[in-house]
């Protein structure tokens, strides 16, 4: 089941896409809501859809623009690196844990929505990542019982200042710039992917230019053990989400120069069977200045 | 003008407190609502209280149970290493840019509630912290202007499971275990205390036992200087919370072994002028687990 949440006339609600139609869920079960939460908290809500319950309108998916899945999700807990090649880029040992850090919620926003290139870095960076969006919650969740905590898996690009990521060991700041990181259009559900979303080609790309290409199965932690390994120091909670670290080929790392996204570009990150996320990246200046600042 | 959040009698209420008295505010005035997110997103009730238009019952201060002061803050973010003879003690060299680190909502608890050691550790370990409270939000705050933006401050246990911090270079888990980190019980506006809460007598003890003991004067980077990097790459929002850092006597320091904090001692944080902050630590084995298991 592919998932979205998206604004159509002036309105945002809850779409569940089919090929190119877009169902108004929102419209035909008000307790949907109008972005995931509404689903990821009510079981009963998901049955419905899953037995074909619901119907209604459809309105054409290619014109609703798309929003964040979760609108505040509690938190956005990061692996740093899950890619044995991409360790090796960036000069780091293999380790035996993984690296993880946070966002904030200021620093994400939808696909398609401008990805910022503040107006004190040029390093900006981009990293095509899998997305999980919890579903159940819990703390201590086994392996074993992992993936019956996932709702859904979506697309993210874990937009990067490489200055400030390496001003300290910390890379908070660096991971952390208003609206660098997009998320989504698509939350597909686990049903329809691999179990863990393994071995799905993962690719970052600007016009032509294909800058990362690798595949979901090269990952060193899979879904199911990071979400063991993250349960084990944090209760998680419906909607929060988890990033699973990039594969080899981001800009800082492109020899003989490092490849930094330029305003004017467009980055797509796609994965195989969940979509593509695109960011035009703008210069802070040259945006509207009120989701930036307010 | 110190502010409590804080249960007596089945409900949860915003508490002026005066010497041994507590003013319920949310009686007074029920636009402060039950946090001081309420105070702090609307100057006009602050403006009424500092004029002394505000009146009613008061309580027993002591007959309180503190709560949370912001129920849900929209990031947590920490400063790592922020006084001299604390990052000496941690082998850290003395960087020229702070360590930015962020906590979960999940891991953070009201001054009072057990600190809960978990089954998977006991590396438990204390860390005395001024908090800021954020009022008015911002992004690209100069030095300045910074203090504007402060709503208040409080007391900060950045309680820490040391073996989970350095499993890699990113501290997050060792951060970030459920109710570790005690935050309260008062929030003092600025207009009570030195600019920055610079100057004041911080402390850790453990009963008559004396683990920190150094002066918020101490610290590397001031409160205006934390808040200007911070907001350079994200706009802070109201209710936001900055940990400053620990200073020295750190538990996983201490020589010629580490002290870690065992179930059944009290630890208590000490910030000259804004209060204790007192947590019973307990293995979580022997605690309600409805909090941390939910």
């Amino acid at each position: 089941m592919k998932l979205m949440v998206g604004k159509s006339a002036d309105s945002t609600a809850v779409y569940l896409i089919e090929d190119t139609k877009a169902l108004n869920l929102t419209a035909a079960m008000p307790e949907a809501g109008t972005d995931l939460i509404g689903l990821i908290t009510t079981p009963a809500l998901m049955e419905k859809l899953r037995n074909g319950d619901v119907s209604g309108t459809t309105e054409d998916a290619a014109s609703i623009e798309p929003a964040l899945p979760v609108t505040a999700p509690g938190k956005i807990l990061c692996l740093g690196l899950n890619y044995i090649e991409h360790i090796k880029e960036g000069g780091y040992d293999i380790p035996d844990y993984p690296a993880i850090f946070m966002r904030t919620r200021n620093s994400i926003m939808a696909a398609g929505e401008p990805m910022v290139r503040p107006r004190c870095s040029d390093k900006l960076d981009y990293e095509a990542e899998l997305m999980i969006v919890i579903g159940k919650g819990g703390r201590y969740i086994t392996e074993e019982d992992a993936l019956d905590h996932v709702f859904g898996y979506t697309v993210f690009n874990d937009g990067s200042l490489r200055d400030y990521q390496r001003k300290t060991h910390q890379w908070t700041p660096g991971k952390n710039f208003d609206n660098t990181g997009a998320i989504g259009p698509y939350v597909v559900t686990p049903e329809d992917l691999p179990a863990g979303a393994a071995g799905l080609k993962i690719e970052s790309r600007v016009g032509d230019e294909v800058l990362q290409s690798s595949n979901t199965g090269n990952m060193i932690w899979s879904v199911a053990q990071t979400i063991a390994i993250m349960s084990e120091f944090t209760t998680l909670e419906p909607g929060d989400l988890i990033a699973m670290g990039t594969p080899p080929g981001v800009g800082h790392a492109k020899k003989p120069n490092p490849r930094w996204l330029k305003p004017g570009e467009t980055v797509e990150i796609e994965i195989e069977r969940i979509g593509i996320c695109a960011s035009p990246v703008m210069d802070e200046a040259d945006i509207a200045t009120q989701k930036v600042t307010s």
